[in-house]
């Protein structure tokens, strides 16, 4: 994918998705022991950076490809990017989300107007379920990252924080992302080897799901071996995507592992001293900054906080933290 | 005050403050039953719009006078905001705060290189303490809200708001502002005055620390019967400014109270549907916004979110609510 496509389908966002703030603190500055830049990508519509992937897929659709709907799988992040886009173009959104998904984000993805219809994650076929009613009803899937327009989409916060940590003075830093399928990742990654050649885009999983870190050392797609069941549900991906690796292990540096405890400490000190909401999936990458410094080179870190759909429960738990 | 020296103050704010996003939810437009369009001042530097007037009141002084320090009273967030000030200027802060104050905010006042000197409020006369600091070491007085560069300051966020909301297709609606001793309040009147005169500026405030509100419809600064003790210790100012109190009058619709439940569940709903942090004083007028809509007229309406400085335990009693 060149920069055109990324620029192209910035101009399709235009107006439609927000350009997110780069936040920062001296508190969290002094933890990490160097400057800590922070993209909000909770700050997004929806609560994630996903709603600019959907958007730009459904902007590239045939109005009349698109005019019968689309559909897609998700947890709840991309299920309400895409619920979004479609209630915008005013066609039909069929979810297909997880029965454990949490019950913030189906209630987000309903209130935005899409169909949800649930599966079981234990025997149950989503893939089937998900052709029989594409066939049925003519609808387009919209994939969550390994699709080129869906990247492209993502890619549009790479070329914000381009901006963003020029005019911070940063030319030379890691940029830790937070890596489920590598949709974030590889955009991000694309944008700012045209854009901020300087920075290097570091993919962060939390521990047990690591499969793009472990995948990039040993040059080939791995598994993780459990699926399901982790705290950082947004970024439960099983292994790296068909589309998006390829563009990882030409552009990123070695990935970076965070556990539970310091996602939890992190959602709290995002909270403290950024202001801002931040779910699991959407902080290792901050967790990284702060806790894994001796892994980090430079004066500066940046890192995406990419969702803020937060579970109020696990939310409050994290506030209950001495941090 | 004409909007020459509120310009000057953007001037010199500029790279000094962040431009704050305005935020939307579908979900709180529903609850609100009609659009509601926050500007999100929590994710201003140290977490409240007091940083820019700090700001604006330390970059106006000579730098002769600058150079021997400043001295604020504060309960937290103006506090913070001078002591960033100090801190970038590379001057002396002492901050004079009640014992009471939460702790959060006397840490990063702390954090931010000020002396912090506390008093109790019971019996203890803050202003001779401070009178007798200032003299001994030359420090200049930085008054929260009743100080024309302070109010410059804070109008800046009106400035910014008449841009954003232009942006938005909003040129009527009714602008609730948080309001304590009112700068704030009259910065963002003096500024929207010349830039959106289409929007009504209303201030907002907790039962039981109404002075604004019955002062204007009095016409006249009346006192509120307690002075401490409410959740929403940054607004508890016990009677409106000499120098904002008569902009108010002269510019602003009549006021808004909320309660303390009401703040509570605004700062659920900020955290679930925008992820942000929102402190109780911070949050008021948001509350207006959702649950007093009868007293408030049109299509859309505009409000603050002041600050975020919340205590941890504060805010995980909100998230605890069902809303």
């Amino acid at each position: 994918m060149d920069i055109a496509r990324i620029e192209a389908a910035a101009a399709r966002l235009e107006g439609h998705v927000r350009r997110t703030p780069l936040l920062s603190s001296h508190a969290l500055d002094a933890i990490a022991g160097r400057r800590v830049l922070v993209k909000a990508e909770c700050l997004q519509h929806t609560g994630s950076f996903k709603a600019r992937g959907a958007w730009a897929a459904l902007s590239a659709l045939p109005e009349e490809v698109r005019a019968n709907g689309v559909i897609a799988f998700s947890s709840g992040n991309h299920a309400q990017g895409v619920a979004r886009a479609a209630q915008a173009f005013g066609v039909p959104a069929v979810i297909i989300m997880p029965s454990d998904a949490p019950a913030l984000k189906i209630e987000g993805t309903r209130a935005l107007g899409a169909e949800v219809v649930l599966y079981e994650r234990a025997g149950g076929s989503r893939e089937e379920l998900g052709a029989r009613l594409a066939a049925e009803r003519g609808l387009t899937l919209v994939k969550p990252y390994d699709e080129p327009e869906v990247i492209a989409g993502q890619a549009t916060c790479g070329l914000e924080i381009a901006e963003q940590v020029a005019e911070e003075g940063v030319r030379e830093a890691d940029l830790l992302t937070c890596c489920g399928g590598g949709g974030l990742t590889a955009g991000i990654a694309l944008a700012v080897e045209a854009k901020a050649p300087g920075l290097c885009v570091r993919p962060v999983e939390p521990e047990g799901y690591d499969d793009t870190a472990r995948s990039l050392a040993a040059g080939r797609r791995l598994r993780n071996e459990v699926e399901a069941g982790g705290l950082c549900d947004a970024i439960l991906t099983p292994t790296p995507g068909e589309i998006t690796f390829p563009v990882l292990a030409r552009l990123c540096g070695p990935g970076l592992v965070v556990n539970e405890a310091e996602v939890l400490r992190s959602m709290a000190l995002a909270a403290r001293h950024l202001k801002i909401v931040a779910e699991p999936g959407g902080v290792v990458a901050l967790a990284a900054a702060l806790f894994r410094g001796d892994e980090i080179e430079g004066d500066a870190v940046i890192c995406t906080v990419s969702g803020g759909n937060a579970d109020p429960k696990v939310l409050a738990r994290a506030m209950a933290l001495e941090v």
